[in-house]
């Protein structure tokens, strides 16, 4: 077929079944500055094509260009394999950043029970790694399953139904939401307790501007993105490790270092009681976060992808599991203790083992850009869950478009602008927000689990058996820590999350149903033929005055049917008579009907008249054309009244009448 | 002619000019529940064309009868004429009940130089008096010029041209908001001075109460108007002068009252300079408002309607004469001084005349009844000087409507909803807002005066010297007094108004340059014929996808033209050519052009489309007919995109190019 159309294959862009088009089709063929020839009834959007026109766009354009760059076409994509050091960069910032603030959650809960309780942190920790273990295992096995990128939405929809889908989603969007607010609130808060004083005041400040940042980032498009990330990530990584080598080995030797200078915040005290250990613990758990980053990502892996994705799990498990342990034992070794001028446990041990000298900045830093890093993650995941949900009709079509950056810009701003709600509303402190953590990741967890389980049960694949017997572990595990989780932190917020989730659900449902009527209104079975219109056609239209736009109006109902008629509707006979003299003088030939409205009303009286009309002449289709005048700008319609369109909403889905409207706009 | 049309004389109702219509007309004879026939192309909606389909328009309309009562037809509207008496009352609510304030106002600025300069407020009435004398004899003249009703507007737009008038509308309406508001806030300090206590508190609660009533009697019409308006002013009337008879007669003969237990108001110390004394005349003059009220209504009196409007609007002015004069005596004998807890110096005369018995509270309960009625003339006023400024096309088009009831609805809601914003911005007490008060009234006063000199100096009447010369003096007196207003009270408030009133005349000015551009775009010659279309058509269709919108737009196409092309805007060409292959084959016959979008545009490179092919074809019109899905609520149609709109709003003025929507909706 190709030899056919020389041009096309000079493009260099062969695509299959271009060239079936219809033969006849008169196509320009554009040697204009916007089209390019492409074959037979198709021709391609040049860049021109889409370059602004008015003088305030032109002006917008050039500066979102100088922001976000140039606009990009879709084949523009780059797709980057990610190495294994580097995926471990780009996947595992939110997981290991976490590392910065878990410890301390855990011991502000712990608090509560004077500084003895402190003695809990270690055996707490013990228990969530080995929470963090089993998840870990669990996720190798939906990696394996699913190499093309298996987040929990789509696992457990796939396997347990749209709705547990939509709940994981729910669950997942939420926890996206708040990933952004906590790891920004923590990064902030590390470089407050590295540079207290004036910048205590900016906090909630601070972090706005450093989630628009990551915004604006994103919306321009990350690129070579492996390289930016790995570098704050493995700075964090050999600090915090050679953080906790220094301190245990002070230790081990006798010169065990210890914080000096700090005021243990100010907590409400209680007993130390079961639920305050189930608090303490929650707490710690948002250490484990992030898990969804690398089964999601499988297929941005080198080659074998399964295989590394699954090895970068481990590795970053293990990595996690180091570092969060090393911290809550360092935190006991230094006396380190959540401080009522906000200095973070990380902070208070790092300046204790290391002294206020660069190593301690350096960490504070390397701290403050994995935890923007972790925010960033979100960034990339929120938009792209959500561009899968509006894809599947559960979210505004909106969050499916790929902005002039190819980025989900829609999802991007979102998100963000949820972010500093929430921040602004818990006041900007980390504390606050993270009962509100846990719960919605776990959630997901467990049910992107249960999900694997039912999958394995499916397929039966080679050792299915032991795949089940590991994920049902994981979803048992996972399922009672969140009941843990919902128990215990309920009055403290995690009842808003509780709430919430079914209430996104319900929207999303709501929002499919939607589509769903619409795709069904709309529907045109593919077998059948449509053949040209036969009925006979009454043309009507409403005429206010004779002025341009009325008789624009009129003259294209002419081009339709011979069988014209004006309707006036009035409530002032006198000037409705001098309107019809006026009328038969400059458009002979047309009747004009006229509507005395005695209360007034303009639209019903005109409707009721269609209606009427429309009931009489069963057989005809009548047509009614809507002059409408448009005015330049939106805020000026306001002065114009909006009758068009009230005629338009009452008359629609009336079975033999079809609305057209025709604007009117001239250039004096 | 007559008699050519039996049906139409059987009606009974005559109307000229009926029967010049077109004999051709198809015009159905509705015997339907809605129409009535009245000839041959007229047709009457009854009352059961305007009657509520919907289930949720049903309540909604059964809820507004309920409230306003049922929709009237525009021929229903009552038209009372005044007796000399009822006249008073209605025209000077307004005027008569600011003596409850004005004097109050006047003593709260002397008060800043201590209750020594209490001394002047009897001085400073008596000017005071002249001036509003000066004033009632120059409007007699206006009364005489402009027998239809002289409003400022009219006669300043009339005389002086067309910015003059909209200043003094600028200040009117102005002047009309600030009645309400000090008019409701005086008139609950009185209630609040009888009943101290726990009512204080909820002053501005009960205030905007009051106003939302107000709104709504006016929204429902106000019928019987006069006898309403006569009681509660006339008992004020009689309670005021009862006061000052009792309260003059004891002073006489030795046994003056005396106020007792009242703390003076803490207002800052100054001395007693002009500019003190400036201030406390401009607050003083805030008795003289609401003369344009009798100028206005010259058409409501009985016959002669000139020479009664004139001896109400003398009696208006000696009543008002007397009685401010008679309170100012009276408060500086009994010793009356602005409370700290805020009872009106009105209140501490009645209690000090009366004693705390029956009289005391008919006069309190007298003043809150006139007090509102003069707001309820602000309410008749301002939607009547607004309807007026939007038939000028100087407002928007909405507040010459008249609603259900023929009342201005929108002008009403405007009002009551402006005089709210400003009682709860100033806290709801008078003395803050009387600054504010006056100088829109006096510039109005001024514009009109001004307008009555050019007026007979251009007429040359008989007596036109005399006249002249009166307005002259007038205008000459309420200018020097608007500068002192504007000079005393500049820091106090006074700029605020001398900033809003030219805004307001840019915002009329700028709503007018919009109505006649308007008028202009859509001008037809009264001369042209219209002939019928001859052009030859080129349809073009804008298809998405194949979908029951797009084939009715297409169908809806191919009725105007053989020449019917479809073209289908994508970024995946592989989809495309599916669309492609589906379309050929369920439409034969019309082309379908595949416009690939590389940077996902879809409007842009469209309408650059569409603008090719007409520029290819300049002898035909290009008709684009945008298929248009309409969801059925809109906050539904936020789920959908607004392609369809924005297409139309890039393809609008072009030369050759007709754009048509045509809206799809189905009921399932």
């Amino acid at each position: 077929m190709d030899d056919e159309e020389p041009e096309a294959a000079q493009e260099g862009v062969a695509r299959p079944g271009r060239h079936m088009a219809d033969r006849r089709i008169r196509v320009a063929r554009p040697h204009s500055a916007y089209f390019r020839y492409e074959g037979p009834g198709t021709v391609t959007a040049k860049r021109e094509a889409i370059a602004p026109v008015r003088r305030g766009e032109k002006f917008s354009t050039r500066l979102r260009r100088l922001v976000f760059g140039r606009i990009l076409a879709s084949d523009e994509e780059g797709e980057e394999r990610l190495s294994k050091l580097k995926a471990l960069a780009v996947f595992s910032s939110d997981m290991l950043s976490s590392v910065a603030y878990a410890t301390e959650a855990s011991m502000f809960t712990l608090l509560g029970a004077g500084t003895v309780a402190f003695g809990l942190t270690v055996p707490i920790s013990i228990v969530i790694v080995a929470i963090l273990w089993i998840i870990v295992i669990s996720y190798r096995q939906t990696i394996r399953a699913y190499p093309n990128g298996g987040g929990s939405y789509i696992v457990a929809k796939d396997n347990l139904g749209t709705r547990a889908g939509l709940i994981a989603a729910a669950a997942l969007l939420t926890d996206y939401v708040l990933t952004v607010s906590v790891s920004v609130a923590a990064g902030i808060a590390a470089i407050i307790s590295a540079f207290p004083g004036p910048l205590e005041s900016l906090r909630i400040e601070l972090c706005t501007v450093a989630i628009v940042a990551v915004m604006l980032v994103n919306l321009r498009g990350l690129r070579e993105s492996g390289t930016v990330f790995a570098i704050p990530t493995y700075v964090f990584v050999v600090a915090t490790l050679g953080l906790i080598a220094v301190g245990i080995s002070r230790a081990l030797i006798g010169d065990a270092p210890h914080v000096t200078g700090v005021v243990p915040a100010g907590v409400p005290l209680e007993s130390l009681s079961i639920l305050l250990v189930m608090r303490a613990f929650a707490d710690g758990c948002s250490a484990i976060t992030g898990v969804e980053a690398v089964s999601n990502g499988v297929p941005a892996f080198k080659r074998p992808e399964a295989a590394n994705a699954r090895l970068t799990l481990t590795m970053m498990g293990a990595l996690v599991a180091i570092m969060f342990l090393g911290i809550s034992v360092l935190a006991g070794v230094v006396g380190a203790v959540p401080a009522a001028n906000h200095e973070t446990v990380m902070s208070q041990i790092a300046r204790a083992t290391f002294g206020t000298g660069p190593l301690y900045y350096l960490l504070q830093f390397a701290t403050t850009g994995i935890l923007i890093l972790a925010a960033n993650t979100s960034f990339a995941d929120f938009p792209r869950l959500a561009s899968i949900l509006a894809r599947d009709g559960f979210m505004p079509s909106g969050f499916a478009f790929r902005g002039e950056r190819l980025a989900f810009s829609t999802g991007i701003v979102a998100l963000a602008f949820l972010a500093i709600a929430i921040l602004i509303a818990f006041g900007g402190t980390v504390d606050a927000l993270i009962p509100l953590y846990a719960i919605g990741v776990f959630t997901s967890i467990t049910l992107s689990q249960a999900g694997m389980v039912r999958h394995w049960l499916r397929e039966r694949g080679p050792d299915w058996r032991r795949s089940a017997a590991i994920n049902a572990f994981g979803t048992v595990a996972t399922a009672i820590v969140t009941i843990v989780f919902a128990i215990a932190k309920f009055a403290l917020g995690a009842w808003l999350i509780i709430l919430i989730i079914p209430l996104i659900v319900m929207a999303m449902l709501f929002v499919h149903g939607q589509y769903e009527r619409r795709r069904l209104e709309v529907r045109v079975r593919p077998e059948a033929i449509i053949p040209p219109p036969t009925r006979h056609q009454r043309v009507i239209v409403p005429v206010p005055e004779v002025t341009r736009d009325v008789i624009q109006a009129i003259r294209f109902g002419r081009t339709m049917s011979e069988d014209v008629t004006a309707v006036h509707v009035t409530d002032d006979l006198e000037r409705g008579e001098e309107l019809r003299e006026r009328f038969n003088r400059q458009l002979p030939g047309i009747p004009l009907v006229i509507v005395e409205s005695p209360y007034r009303k303009l639209v019903r009286p005109l409707v009721r008249y269609l209606e009427f009309t429309a009931r009489q002449s069963k057989d005809d289709l009548i047509v009614v054309i809507l002059p409408e005048y448009v005015a330049r700008h939106r805020w000026e319609r306001l002065l114009f009244n909006e009758n068009a369109r009230r005629i338009r909403d009452e008359l629609l889905g009336h079975k033999n009448i079809l609305v057209a409207q025709v604007p009117f706009r001239r250039d004096l």
